[in-house]
């Protein structure tokens, strides 16, 4: 028989003498499902707003004398490399909460707390990318960009936690290969450690390893797929 | 026999011989409970924000010689703990308005005048927050602090109001212990007039008790959980 | 019988030979009914970023000698004014927005043109609000005045023509006393053209009376509410 | 018979002996449909987000001596166009967004990932927009009319390159008519391109000619308009 992903099993039972109508059982189920309805509604509101914003670090040159705004926009390069790189990261990281959520059966307290956690880390993003946009020829690049790939070590460091968490809590979907994931997860902290290294030597070389990550991360993972649980 | 919450009993007997089809009782209550996910689609949509917006309070520190950005760094700790402390409460703030709207069952015009009222007082955070966070080591911490605390006791009020007018109102799930959950509401306002003392002698701790205030309240909250209606 | 308001009649007769499935209908329709939800959200992401901004125009006033920031709180009372006024009447606005459509049936192009003509105007809101608040005791106050107080009779004046659209456009339910609404409607270009007028004499008064309005408006208007048609 | 859009024929013949029953294929289909959902979401918000933050731009003119506001208000008139055509802009490319999304039976990961580049060009949109306001009537305008009409060229053809993906890769509906579509969609690229021809003339007339394109675009389109395929 299907296992059909709404219904948790040991607790209702589709038998057939079953007194309860679906009408009856839509409206018992109604308020766990709405309840993560808005925690994701609310994480997307945050993700989307974290990722707007980055454009307000970016500064309109003044009026000048002729042709200077050509020069002026050239010498911007730095906000908009960051601009890209943090939006792409952020995005990223949306469509990895996104995919996170679709194998969450339910929600619970502490996965509430970690998701606050997480959009913290969100929130922040904005700061970093402006800190870094502005040293990044200057002399303390090597700071801001540690504070920059930090940031991010630290938000996958969270992802990881949320996610172990949901698998320990039985919050995930039974079908999933939970392990297996657990195991792609554990990619995260490990490469954006490696940004952290790479942000001691050169901010530049921080901002283009975070694009290609996000490149990379935005790449079908297929082991996200939902098995073909119809067969049989 | 399952009070089912969306059913409403005296209103829609669900006789047997009823020529009401599914699909007409549907659309029949589709706009009002539509209401009230606009209701909730807006409330979120300004918690994320206000949330979010925090982040713009925190300045980037200017290029200047060597080694200058690391103390410069260090020297924005008020912003991080004002961001930080507005953050988890608003956080929490949300969990709460997102727990007391699963508890209720369609929303009236007076429950959407309070609404707006409580969301006023969430929008108005970031500025408190940029405020303490500026005045945190100046002469006047103890009077940023006042409105900081203040303004999050007049919130804690807005809330006990609005859920009071739900019960009274009944618009709120019969199944749900309402007195309980007024005395743990209760505590709200208690919390935070202790926290505008606190602000009278120190703005510092003023925001360490903020953050403690709200990791207390992200903590599984026992009485919220639907009771298990089903059995029997 | 029962006008369920999902159903379009004419086009859709319930008849019981009908070979169409349940299903099948569902997913006829549900692209047109997906388009209003989505016109719904993305105003309602519109108008809660816009009643969010506004708080990002009251500026923290700098660090002072002793006792300096109790005064210059207080000298920030037109910013309050200004925010408290333009908060509740983009919320009352929202709300108008929220009730007129759970009225409209489906979302047509003309009604996503209208739609988008109000979103402009509430976009704007933030721009008149801070220039007010700026100018209220200013020699300028009454040209500020104007600017706000012809900001909202503009958006009253969209708000008409939309619903008039809307009833001609026959995209309204059937059951609305819709002459009843266009002339509750109405009122709101007479009471914002009376504001300009205020404006004339006086931008304090001119923000007293917009939270007057809106506090007017906010009141349960029983002509929204839907009749009870299951009676018979 | 029918071809209900949500119904894959070839996996879900909707066979009277299939033994999946209503709930069970509801349960199986809806991560699917919620992916998509969330997508849009994601969307809305940014394309909210963005459209609203184009009001920061226009800066309030200081208080001055008696008189000099109304002058200086009329002086930024650049501002106020520049708003008016990013704001009709956006709109008229979440209208698209949105329509197209409507075509769209499911989303994959490289529909995602184009989304989010699509996102990119819109998240941009307010600094091409201050830029030009800013130097409208400098001696630069050239330059920054460039930049804005060609980010509006480059999202054009973003749309074009997702379009001609989702049919390429089978996720949009089988009754549409898609290479009318694709044909009609080539229109904007070429628009667009006009507009940067126009951009090195006058950067006023790129903002008028960019006020004219997103009413053009605005008008109903026929073509979107699903065939009604209910016809026998």
């Amino acid at each position: 028989m299907i296992a059909a992903p709404r219904d948790e099993a040991p607790e209702a039972p589709e038998a057939p003498e079953a007194p309860e109508t679906r009408e009856a059982r839509e409206a018992r189920e109604a308020p766990v499902q709405n309840e993560t309805a808005r925690v994701e509604a609310f994480s997307d509101g945050v993700f989307a707003i974290a990722i707007t914003l980055l454009i307000l670090e970016i500064r309109v040159p003044p009026t000048a004398q002729h042709d200077a705004l050509r020069l002026a926009l050239v010498n911007l390069w730095p906000s908009y490399l960051a601009f890209l790189a943090s939006f792409l990261t952020i995005g990223v990281m949306w469509l990895n909460h996104h995919r996170l959520f679709t194998l969450i059966r339910k929600s619970d307290d502490g996965l509430i707390a970690f998701n606050l956690l997480l959009l913290l880390g969100i929130t922040w993003i904005p700061f970093p990318t402006a800190l870094l946009a502005e040293h990044l020829r200057g002399p303390d690049q090597r700071t801001a960009g540690w504070v920059y790939a930090g940031s991010f070590f630290a938000i996958a460091i969270v992802f990881n936690v949320m996610w172990r968490y949901a698998v320990r809590a039985k919050t995930v979907f039974d079908y999933i290969n939970a392990a297996a994931i657990t195991k792609q997860y554990a990619l995260g902290p490990i490469m954006y450690a490696v940004l952290v290294i790479v942000a001691t030597f050169s901010g530049v070389w921080c901002l283009i390893v975070s694009v290609l990550y996000a490149v990379y991360f935005a790449l079908p993972p297929s082991l996200w797929r939902r098995k073909d649980h119809r067969a049989t």
